[in-house]
Formats: structure tokens, sequence, C-alpha cells
């Protein structure tokens, strides 16, 4: 069996890691020094926008998939119409990269989502604020990621200062309402082309500058909201037939509303801790849903555990070089991506499993400081 | 950092999984196409008995470490004098080869070993038996594995029998009591250069022809004899200045007696269970140990655990074909080693995590079957 799959960073690495267990080939679109391709994955080199590289690496895998969405969807569409198996669909994967296109499918699958218009020019969104209220947020209608391409406005100054910044990098944007956050929860669900389902327990996140910091699971939101989430992940997941991974992100509002925040149809930062805390990784779940294989138990194995990301350190030093004090602290699983560090770049991820998501925290809290240098 | 090792069959396979998530570099001697050559390890061409493969080697490693024993003992002393951190050493290594030295050395350190005493003939078979009692174990001094090498006798004529074989062979024999069994155990313990050790929970093993077939954890034989074994495991390694991981085999004999049968100063089939029911695989506390890093928590993480090899089966047919089937059983988490298939060849294993070790056992046996065919 072999897998195509556009991209070569971490998460195509940790999908190798779990390729090789099941014997599964796979093949990356990329460069060979980008992090899966330093540990032997076999690369295509090329990007997501070169429709001939596309073609290339559809060649080379029974289906086709992604760790990223940074790819050219009309020559996507294009090559599926040729026969390849794109899963998740170059139609559904859409989802994510335009996020009005998203918000719209969503809502009229009766999935709530943020209140939210396009914007065009700066009066939209003014136009927006009085009928709501401030703080707003604009956000790129697609190739925002990790925090770039949001702005969260209090008034017409940031407003316009986002637009500058956008004009920049030549964004069209969209506006919604600024939620008042209670929780935030992420929760993962597969699907195979059979129609099996399979959903992991949702999990808290913590985002710091729109970057996910933090993971904690069991949830403490109460199970009625880990239901609610279950629900929404099926229905989307149903609604769009998921051929593969899917990451949803949802707010909980201060009202105790559910609102989905955000999609991948991939594997995500938010599903790493299930690869100790789960019965099946998110890696091995996401081969095994392309494939059509029978899916993996999702269901927890630990009483807790907790994630936390190692983020390349404001002097440029590289956390690699400080692996020991990492594995100092017990039960750490640690992860590095093998990426050259820059100040502010998820260069890794600490997982630990413990009686309590409070001690799983701390020690993985423990763990990414010490190898950050700041502990 | 950098690990080089002698070997690149399942153990080292595996051992390159745990290095991706670490950032260690791994270069295997062996072939391209063995399993761990298939999944993009380096490869140094060679084999353990070739001088300069293993020099040209342990210039690609900061350290120099082994998933088998297959090497030349003299040329890894020498090669070893030269500076290269050889872990564990040449010294200790010979315990695992040289089986009488084992024996010996084991006794000298108050462990106890089951009695045996040279064979050069036959006859010296029959004066051993005589002091005894019959079924005696007639074993290869060394090269014996997976049930080759060791022959049961009853009487005289299977004594001859076994040597006319092992005459072909050209091995050197010993022979021991035939120990009554009540249970097989296997332990594993890690020591760094630092002093530092860990050792992982007892597990029962089952072994068929010789061959470990099953292994379950936590151990029925209770926590006095399996806090003896840990007793046994610490010793050892502590005596011996272990740098690296060792896997004690140990019998509990009908009088409720602990004695070691064999050791491996390497990853060890029976540790193959630890990377989903402990919080640290072997692999990575292998690692781990021979870098001198800080090591892994060796406790168990799930009530219970079992883990089947999945044999090649008589009709010559691949495991790998039946893979759905294997992944249909609840929670079962395949490792296949991408070996060629061939009737009796370990070609993967299943490890099931469950409430009691009957239930994962059961679940484990059935994977395993459901890919043998014979489910």
């Amino acid at each position: 069996m072999s897998v195509a799959m556009v991209g070569a960073g971490q998460l195509a690495r940790m999908s190798w890691q779990a390729a090789i267990s099941l014997d599964v080939e796979l093949v990356c679109l990329g460069a060979a020094d980008d992090a899966a391709g330093r540990v032997g994955v076999e690369i295509v080199g090329g990007s997501g926008y070169d429709r001939e590289a596309l073609r290339e690496l559809a060649r080379r895998g029974e289906v086709l998939t992604y760790e990223h969405e940074l790819l050219d969807l009309d020559a996507l569409a294009a090559i599926e119409a040729e026969g390849v198996a794109a899963r998740p669909s170059a139609g559904l994967l859409r989802l994510a990269v335009d996020k009005v296109h998203q918000r719209r499918t969503l809502s009229a699958w009766g999935v709530t989502v943020p209140a939210f218009d396009p914007a065009p020019d700066t009066s939209a969104v003014e136009r927006f604020a009085a009928r709501r209220q401030w703080p707003v947020v604009i956000k790129a209608r697609s190739g925002g990621y990790d925090g770039r391409g949001v702005w969260i406005c209090e008034d017409m100054t940031a407003v316009e200062a986002a637009f500058e910044q956008a004009e920049r990098g030549a964004l069209e944007l969209y506006v919604e309402e600024g939620v008042p956050l209670a929780n935030e929860l992420a929760i993962i669900v597969a699907r195979a082309a059979s129609g099996e389902i399979a959903v992991f327990e949702a999990v808290d996140t913590h985002q710091e500058d729109g970057m996910c910091r933090e993971v904690v699971m069991p949830t403490t939101v109460g199970s009625a909201l880990a239901s609610q989430a279950r629900d929404v992940a099926v229905e989307i997941a149903e609604r769009g037939e998921l051929q593969g991974l899917m990451a949803v992100e949802l707010f909980v509002n201060r009202r105790g509303e559910l609102l989905v925040n955000e999609l991948a149809l991939r594997t995500h930062n938010t599903g790493h801790i299930h690869t100790e805390a789960s019965r099946v990784s998110q890696f091995e779940q996401h081969l095994r849903a392309v494939l059509n294989l029978p899916l993996g138990d999702p269901a927890r194995a630990v009483p807790a555990a907790a994630m936390v990301n190692i983020i390349g350190p404001a002097d440029g030093s590289d956390p690699a070089d400080r692996l020991a004090a990492g594995l100092q602290v017990r039960s750490a699983h640690v992860h590095l991506y093998g990426k050259s560090p820059r100040p502010g770049r998820k260069l890794g991820h600490v997982t630990v499993c413990a009686p309590t998501p409070d001690e799983a925290l701390q020690r993985a809290r423990l763990a990414a400081a010490q190898m950050q240098g700041d502990a």
C-alpha cells in the first residue's frame, strides 16, 4: 500500500513513523531537507501550486492526501477528474482553504459558526461592527495559519491597520464577531470511504498569539459539550462525505454555546496528544482512513494527558541541544521535528500522561520549558 | 546525536521510529533491503564479522550498539581499544554470545542458572545425565537463536542425533538440566553510563519451538517473583556495568525458583509490548541509555497488555496482504517489519492493551491469527 502526501513537514514526518508500523509506503511533496525528507521519506520535489508536481506525486501513491492546505485546488480538482483518488476530495478541501466558503457551508448544514461577513473594504467592517459590537476579528479568507492573517480589532483605527497589512499580502478578508471565549476545544474525526467513522475524544486547547500551544485531555468543559462537539464533528464528516481525517476547532462562548472556528482536513497539532493518550495515533488513523482500512480505536487509553509545543526561543538557540533536560522530566515523551531553529517556530512537542490533567500539564510544560531554555 | 547499530532488521527498524522522535541519527550495518534499510535508515553495507565494515560503521555514530549478536567480538574489542564507544562493551557482549561464559559469569555473580557442563562429546552428556536426570538440553555454545541450536534429549539416541546435527553446523555444545517449567518470564533493564538504571515490569512469555510467540503483562507469577526478577536484572546490569539495554529471560521451575535462561544485550522480542503498554518503548530506552541521556519512565501505563508475533504461514502467503483483517480487531496495534514472507519467519507483531491480560491476549491472538490467515 502506498500514500502520496502533499507536504513534507512535521505532520508528514510523524505520519511516516505510523506508516512504518503498517508497512505503508509514503511519498511526500516538498524538499529533501524538509522534516520528513530528513528521515528517509521519499520526496517528490515541488510545491502544491505546481500542477505537474501534484500529478507526479499522485502517480506515486494509491491515494493522494495532504499534511497542509497550501495547494492549488483547481489543479487538484483537475487531477481528481483524471481518476486520482484524492482523499479528502478537492471539493471538501475547499472548506479548509476558503474560510468564507467554510462558514457558509457549515451554516447551511446547521452547524453554528461565528457571525461573519465578507469584508471587501473597511466600510464593510464598520457596518458589521455597527450591527454587532466591537471587538471584531478580521481574517484572511485563505492562507492564514498559526495566527497569521488574523487581526482582532477594537476600533476603526485597528481595522485600517489590518487592511494595510493585508494589502501588502494581497489577502482577501472577511470579518466576524469577536467571540467572548470561555473555552477552546478541538476534536478529530476520521471517516473511511466505507462510511466507518471514529471520533477521538475532544481536547481542551490553549492558543497563544493564534498558535496552538497546549492541549489537555480529558476536556474540562463537561460531557454535554464534549458530546455536542462529537456530534458536530460527525455531522460535518458525514455531510461532507469525508474520506480521511478532519480536525475541528471549536469555541465555547460565555453563554456555553459551541461554535466551529476552524477546520483542517488532515492531521493537526491538537491531535498529537493521541499518539500516547489514545489507542491509536491520529497519524495511523489518517493512513487507515485514506486507505479505506478498518479505523483504529480512538478511545482514551490513560487517565489524563497534556501536550505542549516546543517553540524556538527568542535567542535563536536550538531546543534539540537541551534534549537531556527535557527527558529528565518523568514520563515526558519528546517529539522533535528536526527543523532548524527560528524564534517562534514550532520545533517539537512534549506529551505527558499522568493521573490528572493538571499534573500532566505541569510536567509537559516543564519539559517544554527546559528544552526552550526558559526553565 | 547519532547512533551506529550493528544489524538492520526489525529491531533496527523500530529503533528508527524511536530515533525520529528524538531527532537522533541512526546508521545501521546490513543491507539496503533489510527491514530498516527499506524505511530510510542509512545503511553501511556489510556484516558484523567484517572488521573493516564494523570500523566504517563505528565512524558514523557517536556510539556503537547492536540489534543482534552476530558479530566478531575480537574485532569489536579491537575497535573499542581504538577509542570507539561500544555500548554495551565487547566484554559484556560476550555474555550474550558465549553461553558457557554467560553461565559461569552469572554463577560467579551469585545469579542462579540451570546446572550445566561443557559437552565436547556425547559421553560428557551421558555423565551429566547420570549425575542429574533425563531429560537434558543440549545447546550450541554460541550462534543459536529462536530455537535453533537447542535439542531437548530424553535419551542417548537423541543426544547422538543432536551431535550429528551440530557437527554439520560445526557447533560447540554444552549440556544443561531440563528445567521442569512452571513459567517463563522476561525483563528488560536499561543502564546509562551515568549509572542510572530503569527496569521495565517483568512480563510472562510463551515460547513455541523455542521462539517467543506471546508476551503478557502484568505477569501472573506474583509480586515476589516479579520483584526477584527485577533484582536479578539490576544485579547483572550493575555487575556488568551495562551501558545500554539488556533483556533477561528467566525460568520459574516447579519449585518456584527463578533461573536465568538467556541474556540479550539489546532490544528484544519480549520488549515489544512496552511500546504501547509502558511509558517509554524499549527502543527509545535503548537509544537514551547508549547516548547517556536520562532514562525514560519504564512504568506500566495500562491495566494489561499482550503481544503476539505474526509468523509467516506454511502456505507462504504474506500476512501484510491481510492487514485489514488484523486491523479489524479492536485496539490492535499492528507492527509489520516489511520482510518477505517465509513459513515460520517472524514478520510482525500485534499488541493489544485491555482491562485484563486475558482479554488483551485473546484479542492480540485473534489479530495475529487473522493476519496469518488461520482465523
